[in-house]
């Protein structure tokens, strides 16, 4: 396999985009991502795109060949190829696109990752999103994505003795991070009280608990780390790369406290940096509600089991910690447009990783990438490293 | 690139299939491959599936994990990949296997694609489909896919001189095939008078002229060439890949009698593989109308343009002729659910190069396959040889 580097990466500002259509999302960040790795449309050999439900949210599918069109490539018949699985599929497109550069098949490849989740009500979204559970067995029971991972948190709490203050330390600290993050959705610090006091989703989970609703698109451009230094002085090379399934349903875990996904994408992705978690500076893990950064945290191997509470009321999860987590300020403040989520926690890892995450920067050779589907279904990790 | 060799091939039998659900469908295409290669799941260390539109047919996205999940190969935690291109999503299915197998990334990896079609109104598959073509220009303004390639085939017909009869002969070539396929939809063969009487869809598309709804599956499993004697004595080898977008709109293309995309995919695939026109014994063609499978022979360099409603007519594309097309049936007989047809394609060339595909055998050293997305927008292109 040959090696692989990120040469440039572009990002939309997430939130409710109402001015902008699905298509000019992507467009957007992929003009970012191509000024950043200075080179024109023309280079570029093939197109990877994460989107979980264009064909709900926007009524389109084809969304590989819509984009390349839009995006001006149609001229030159670049290949152009959507993944999906659910809100994992922004970071499989980025192991399409690693993949297919590593092959050889392709040289200068775009993954990039974009979902607009505004365009209908929040009945349909809720309904769209349950689509990444078991229909037959979760969603036509009733459950919400909140509603499983409230499942999660309470057998979590009951078990380890997490606080509900412990809990929503995920969420002040990510608010923090989101307010440097000139990206992000929500810009405001807020407090303990903020999220305890906030609306009841899910018991235990409360709004504060949540990821939001967003609008949004990401765009990063892969190269063989031997060209990267064509198109940028700060290529960020591909060390590791692990992507894992587990079961659908919830209920068919031997465990529900342990995403088993998580576990296995994280030791392939470590095998295959040949790195330890001690030398990882900062990761970027799927917080799509608080307890699954703390679930995250520990299936990682960062922590033992039940410790990630303590480690984040300590603030050992806060930028200038020992594994800072999120510092784009993650899912819940920098907002969760689902497929295009695993390309963002690239975009802020090669922010981070050159040195330009002004405000939030964390000073560090190696980062890393937590991206999940469902509750846990899909599983993709990566590992990035200065070269 | 490592040398990629398909090593096992399983296909459900392809129609309105009421009695099996979408997730069953993968698992009998799955298992029938397994059984074909002789072995078992947990020696599978990645899997893709193409699908289309599992969110609107079924109400499901997430469709990588939720079939390795009923596939018996979540305790393994297999990574497991969704990809979509309408219509192509097949083809690019067994794509991205393919780049997965020669990146060394991964080893024994199972190529699938599975559609559901029957489980809603046929009002909604109208509407569905049309999320292949560009919603915002094409399906808002009311025109069905029939409808899109009626406009090819109006203008096809006028530039060129085609006959209705010779279109009709397209019909009839391929259900006389599909009367030979056991997986196939349609087993009775059919005269021209039985298209030119059959229904007006959209002037001059009959009823005869159009693929049919349908559900099935099929799986294909690929391997290191150097490895596939380990399971198989016929092992096909992947001589070539080619995959190509165009403009999502009919209206955005130079001319529309010409997919620029199969041009561009064909030209990359032969280029890739290193053989003339002449070696190719067959090919199997996307046919979702009978004027898409005149286009596709001309654009695949097969015979000049305007010239493949002659070669149809005169029985050179029947098998026996000089280059058979679609000795499966086609989309036409064999069926087109449409995340399983590129796969299709794949199966039936193997069996075709192991000498396996009793009563419409062909006798030849090199197949190729060739899968479009919505009307062009992507297309996919793959030659296979015997070892």
């Amino acid at each position: 396999m040959r090696e692989v580097a990120v040469i440039g990466v572009g990002c939309t500002k997430f939130g409710e985009k109402w001015e902008t259509s699905f298509r000019n999302l992507f467009v957007e960040a992929g003009a970012l991502a191509l000024e950043d790795a200075n080179i024109s449309g023309e280079h570029i050999d093939e197109i990877f795109v994460g989107n979980m439900s264009a064909g709900r949210f926007v009524e389109q599918e084809h969304i590989g060949a819509l984009i390349a069109d839009y995006a001006g490539l149609a001229t030159i018949n670049v290949p152009a190829t959507r993944v999906e699985a659910a809100c994992a599929s922004g970071g499989l497109s980025f192991r399409q696109a690693y993949t297919a550069v590593a092959s050889g098949m392709s040289d200068i490849v775009v993954a990039a990752g974009v979902e607009k989740m505004t365009d209908v009500g929040t009945d349909v979204t809720t309904d769209v999103l349950a689509a990444a559970a078991d229909r037959e067995w979760e969603g036509i029971a009733g459950i919400t994505f909140p509603g499983l991972y409230a499942m999660i948190a309470t057998q979590y709490m009951h078990r380890y003795g997490l606080t509900r203050e412990q809990l929503a330390q995920v969420a002040v600290k990510n608010h923090d991070n989101g307010a440097k993050n000139p990206n992000a959705q929500f810009r405001k610090p807020i407090t303990l009280d903020t999220v305890l006091n906030s609306t009841l989703v899910a018991d235990p989970l409360r709004l504060f608990d949540c990821s939001p609703v967003t609008d949004g698109a990401a765009a990063v451009i892969l190269a063989p780390l031997e060209r990267a230094r064509e198109f940028t002085d700060t290529p960020i090379k591909v060390l590791g790369a692990g992507q894992a399934s587990s079961t659908i349903a919830l209920h068919d875990r031997k465990d529900i406290c342990t995403l088993d996904a998580t576990v296995a994408a994280g030791n392939r992705a470590f095998q295959m940096a040949g790195v330890e978690r001690k030398d990882i500076g900062f990761v970027e893990v799927h917080d799509c509600f608080t307890i699954a950064e703390i679930c995250a945290i520990e299936d990682l191997g960062f922590c033992k089991k039940g410790e990630a509470g303590k480690l984040t009321e300590e603030g050992q999860t806060a930028i200038g910690g020992k594994i800072p987590v999120n510092p784009s300020g993650g899912l819940k403040a920098c907002g969760h447009p689902v497929g295009a989520t695993g390309v963002k926690q690239v975009y802020e890892t090669v922010k981070q990783l050159r040195g330009d995450a002004k405000g939030r920067q964390i000073d560090t050779e190696i980062g890393m990438t937590h991206n999940v589907g469902g509750t846990g279904a899909t599983v993709v990790c990566h590992i990035f490293g200065r070269v």
